[in-house]
């Protein structure tokens, strides 16, 4: 569905690419963020053989994968995750997210929003 | 991916029907549930000709679907949502979902968690 006139101000479309803030996570790796006032969503897309940092946030995160595959790094365990996987992550849980020989498209949301994304720029706003 | 012991207990999948909390809100309308500490995941299935009551909360809540198409009600306005679509409904305001010809599947992530949703049960748990 295209963002035209007909279309009101809380509806939103994932082929969109030019909707939301977009940042450029890491090389191979960027999202376009969307700003709730409890919480935050994000879609990130993976090119193929890209490595996203190990980070923490005191900021609550899921994740669900949308298309491809990837690998999930949590708890110090890197879990190979296919069509249908979704995951938790609690406050300041190390985790982060590679790809492999696929692109991988996944979903975020993060309650409550995380403010190094709330501005268009790049990385994933590390904690310190 | 199947829950199997190699799984990790952050780790679920959409396709696994027996995970979460489960909550038939309605008529056709059957809702698998996530809790989280500051947010809540839910996997709503509507079948054909499905009626969502229109309801609110405080929660805020976003809604993205998964597969098929649906009318999502907001603002006193129903908008026909397909592939890719998602959609922010911020605190008490009235929302409502249905179905036409075509079955759903909804993704919404609710933020505090919903109360009402964190036990077995039926209904939306209408706000009063």
């Amino acid at each position: 569905m295209s963002n035209d006139k007909q279309q009101p101000n809380w509806l939103f479309n994932r082929y969109n690419t030019s909707q939301g803030i977009i940042r450029q996570l890491t090389k191979g790796m960027s999202a376009q963020i969307f700003v709730g006032d409890n919480s935050m969503l994000s879609i990130a897309r993976l090119e193929p053989h890209t490595q996203g940092e190990l980070h923490s946030h005191p900021e609550e995160q899921w994740g669900f994968l949308l298309e491809g595959e990837c690998v999930r790094i949590q708890e110090g365990k890197g879990i190979h995750v296919s069509m249908g996987d979704f995951w938790h992550t609690p406050s300041n849980v190390q985790h982060g997210i590679r790809s492999e020989e696929q692109a991988a498209v996944v979903l975020d949301f993060f309650s409550p929003p995380r403010p190094e994304y709330r501005e268009v720029g790049k990385g994933f706003g590390i904690a310190k």
